[in-house]
């Protein structure tokens, strides 16, 4: 199943800087996000399910994929479009015996190794970094452009550029192969989440116009 | 789904002293449990569904169900026959939906009122408690073995009791009208977890053949 990974707003409730992650939601959504997923990590399950199922319908209404990190189960109690995994969470196969074949699956390949795993596993995209230091993540590995570049290099399936990309930066990532980048802090702990949005999807979509990549690669995936 | 209470393990790998889970699961199931839940708070979840299925491999040859905490998901990987859920884990019906009709479906019941909520949602048993003081959970709230009898008796369900249960005060909690008795610490860090298991399995038989309890309830549930 294609997904449109151009501006990916990766969701955690825990860093919004004390704003509702509904109204920045819909904020990012305004501004241009083209994917969203709900992170939890902590917190009474029952909050995550009735955030999921309002973060649904909105996604809903504008037409763009909603995913769940990890929890498959609850990708399929709020009927999300899909999940994303890490390399510890369950494996891409379980997920899509549960999920179903419509079902989007995505996975996080720091490597070429883990890149091909997971398309051999049945993923449908992959989320690659950190590509730039981070503030939502505390002692990152970071694969730079050079790592974000072999891993696309790597596979077939569309790369979603994740860790420390921002509008200054996102060029670079498409550039560098990928099909879009995703963000958390740079929408969500923005002073303005759409307009943080906004310029995040005009970043990507000047460098997807911007024809072949310095390297070699074109910025088009076939 | 009939489910046999009598002596149900709940197995935590972080709260074995350092030991196997599965040799101590394998005591256990030597000394006479007769339900085994697989309890994972934390840690890489890829482990958790290895451990899962080698002791689901464990329980089947024992004839015992298998039940996996919260992780509607990884019960379904792991083929578990069952999950046991808390106030703040998935609602009853939505596992219901992801589980089947044959899963065994434990809710977490503190009060009468949430009792009667979860048999209404479909649970098969409760697990009621903190009835003692425990090691394995810090400030639980006690409900004690009047708290236990108030349970019992607003639900048709059978009830399992937890919360520093041992083979001392084992026979109380049938009295009080349990079905049998959970317990984390009492095998899982005893010096002999079988000769522990066999120990609580006696005091619940012997409490079980009792007859009527003093506070004019049955020991065997209709």
């Amino acid at each position: 199943m294609p997904i449109d990974l151009r501006v990916y707003l990766v969701l955690d409730p825990a860093l919004t800087s004390g704003r509702s992650p509904l109204e920045i939601a819909e904020a990012a959504l305004q501004g241009g996000i083209t994917a969203l997923q709900l992170r939890w990590k902590s917190g009474p399950l029952r909050e995550m399910l009735r955030l999921g199922e309002a973060l649904r319908e909105l996604c809903r209404r504008y037409g763009i994929p909603f995913l769940i990190n990890d929890r498959v189960d609850v990708a399929i109690a709020v009927h999300a479009d899909g999940v994303h995994l890490g390399q510890e969470d369950l494996p891409p196969e379980v997920a899509r015996r549960l999920l179903g074949p419509q079902a989007l699956i995505g996975v996080s390949a720091r490597t070429p190794e883990q890149a091909r795993a997971a398309e051999a596993a049945g993923a449908d995209y992959l989320g690659t970094g950190s590509v730039f230091p981070t503030a939502s993540k505390a002692n990152p590995t970071l694969i730079g452009l050079e790592g974000l570049a072999a891993v696309v290099r790597s596979t077939r399936l569309p790369v979603v550029a994740i860790g420390g990309v921002n509008p200054e930066n996102a060029a670079a990532c498409i550039r560098a192969g990928a099909a879009g980048v995703a963000v958390i802090s740079a929408i969500t702990q923005a002073p303005d989440p759409e307009a943080a949005a906004r310029a995040l999807r005009q970043a990507v979509e000047g460098a997807l116009a911007g024809g072949p990549s310095p390297n070699g690669g074109t910025n088009t995936r076939i």
